[in-house]
């Protein structure tokens, strides 16, 4: 059976990403990251998720990057803002993806897999520069440079079915794999519980993404 | 002052590096990972040399990569080979350097530093497939597609001062700027006192750098 490492938030994107990363499929090897995050409560939905849709292994990555501050979804002092807007939002968290993208290569690589799925999307997220296609390309160009693999032929590819769907795009795809959105938490401000704010732009996403799916 | 990033493993070519971009004019910010390498002991080297060379800051970032093993130099199950050949040796540490310079980017971003010196060398470390020069490129290109600071025009740059110097050359250097080398450890298998073992590549490389450098 093929092999792919999935990333697991605990968001919709990434539980989509896992059904359809086994619809094509792939033995899933999923990989969530315990990075200080101010929603900390998602690595419980990722969890969930993991257990429900089945995976081969759910591995979940300590990695301290909330030492540096410099976003709010990583430093409590920062407030998770309300308004959407035309630029990079402070939600943004410095190198992120590269990161969770370098520490997959390395994993991918002990494992013998090729192949990674990230529900990355450049609709909704077009304001985050680790989020784009080209960024995505120039990732998979270093990484092919990078490794045993590379050199010895093997290509790393990264798959992001998400990339140019909309959230009711990706929520109606996720639904027809059955995916159980009550998994799930988009909340980039949710209290200790796991209740959503409702105001910031993952909710604001989420619910326009649901209103428009059904 | 301009500032840059220093990876600083206790070991010659760090300490070297760092002893250039000091005299390049540059505030250094010394990073230094503690990912269950073997040779753990070598953290404590860089401490000494950060100390004694004066940066800045100091940051040892705890990095557990070791939980997925995959090479001698995390595994210690596995043998640290004491010849030489010419293939990617078990000492390679599956994308090491990528997840190293991923979190010198987030780091880099949140100082506002655009700069970042690493002291890899593509002759005594040709066999690491993210040693070479056109390794080095494809992260600065995929760097600059990823964060704030390049969207924004800043240009992250990875300056490799030692990639095309041989290890006498690059202990000449160090020399030439006052590094104590008795602050350095290169062994991959040190004993727990840092006593080397005197056989290992990076043995054989060090012994044969001074050989030649005095």
């Amino acid at each position: 059976m093929k092999k792919a490492i999935v990333f697991l938030s605990g968001g919709v994107d990434s539980a989509t990403c896992l059904a359809i990363a086994k619809a094509q499929g792939y033995a899933c090897y999923a990989l969530t990251f315990d990075y200080g995050q101010r929603n900390h409560v998602e690595i419980e939905y990722a969890k969930k998720c993991a257990q429900q849709m089945g995976v081969a292994e759910h591995r979940i990555f300590q990695l301290n990057i909330n030492q540096w501050k410099g976003s709010a979804l990583t430093d409590h002092t920062l407030a998770v803002p309300h308004e959407r807007s035309d630029d990079i939002p402070i939600t943004y968290v410095p190198a992120r993806n590269t990161i969770f993208l370098s520490l997959a290569l390395s994993w991918a690589e002990v494992l013998g897999i090729a192949d990674v799925f990230l529900g990355a999307n450049a609709i909704d997220e077009c304001n985050y520069p680790d989020c784009r296609p080209e960024y995505i390309r120039a990732f998979e160009q270093m990484a092919n440079l990078a490794t045993r693999q590379g050199v010895t032929g093997t290509q790393f590819t990264i798959h992001t079915p998400l990339l140019y769907l909309d959230k009711t795009e990706i929520i109606r795809a996720g639904l027809a794999l059955g995916v159980d959105y009550s998994n799930t938490l988009s909340c980039y401000d949710p209290d200790s519980t796991g209740e959503a704010c409702g105001r910031c732009d993952a909710c604001y996403f989420r619910a326009e993404g649901f209103k428009h799916a059904e």
